[in-house]
């Protein structure tokens, strides 16, 4: 019932994350019903983005720039370095606020059943990035799934020759979550990683 | 945190429905780290669409004709016009497949409140349409709000010198709903649109 153009708006709008069938044709109808300047801005935005942005050369972050504002900022400790699987997951460090460090991001984890190994999520790029820079420790921040272990096991055996600090973020009970509703495995993460309370 | 570039994109795709900040922010670092060729395909079947596609002269839905398909059909029984308040609530008829008339969309609901009149919703283009065609019956399917039910009267109440049949659709159960959840409104509609069962 909609008209050729309408109807291939609503299958491009489907390439977003978490749109189907109906959010597409409602966001459509939206667009060109309620809101054409809001859409104009969206294809004069996107449209720029897709030419300009690119990945920052040392973190490789999405930015328009050659080096992004974080890697170029002289207040970031230069001797650490997080390691995280998208950005994402970066963005989420850096709303957290407590990390001074600098970043590298992999393309998404190691998962040889798919296909997607060392070279194609950027660990050749992390190797030398530290060749040229003195980092003391590395932060491996991956997601705590069974992929995420598994590229952060498989970075950390690579690594073991330098001298170079390899730590793993910390896995436990979220802060304000009930212990009764945490899932098994999150516990015994938690008991086998406790910390001694200093006095 | 982010680069200027991709704060500006997140902030346009805020003008879709239903899309807050957050969603924004993973649309665009998965347009731009995931999917570039589905969101160049987005750019331009945005653009196409903003150019071309305007309002059947008709019906006044969404359409890059000057006529819809819907409104150059032989096969529609030009004597029935259903009148509605969105594009979305045609399609919504249209896919239920029992309706063979033709539409009218208005372009919302009467709010005299949030200033909107007759005028702005399309209700003389209606009149105009009316006078033009040999309509019988004027089925007003506006949404059941309090909106709604005010434009139906106010289309009836215009209409009432006119040679015409006008007609509001059915307020009732909804099928496959249970009684015990449906509201009291409902139910009062329900009770007071009663029908004698033919045997």
């Amino acid at each position: 019932m909609l008209s050729p153009l309408l109807e291939q708006l609503v299958q491009a709008l489907r390439c977003l994350p978490g749109v189907g069938p109906k959010s597409a044709q409602r966001m459509a109808l939206h667009l060109l019903e309620r809101n054409r300047e809001g859409a104009h801005r969206l294809v004069e935005s996107l449209a720029v983005a897709l030419e300009q942005v690119g990945h920052c050369q040392q973190c490789r972050i999405l930015t328009e720039e050659d080096i992004c504002s974080l890697c170029s900022d002289p207040k970031r400790d230069d001797t650490l370095l997080c390691v995280v699987g998208s950005p994402a997951d970066m963005l989420a460090i850096e709303q957290a606020g407590s990390y001074r460090g600098r970043y590298f991001i992999l393309s998404g984890q190691l998962s040889p059943i798919d296909g997607i190994g060392p070279d194609e999520i950027g660990i050749p790029a992390l190797a030398s990035l530290l060749e040229q820079r003195r980092v003391n420790e590395l932060i491996l921040a991956n997601n705590p799934t069974v992929e995420g272990e598994a590229t952060a096991y498989y970075i950390a055996n690579l690594l073991q020759a330098q001298d170079l600090e390899v730590t793993r973020i910390a896995h436990g009970v979220p802060m304000g979550g009930e212990l009764e509703y945490v899932d098994g495995s999150t516990l015994s993460h938690a008991f086998s990683g406790r910390q001694r309370l200093r006095q």
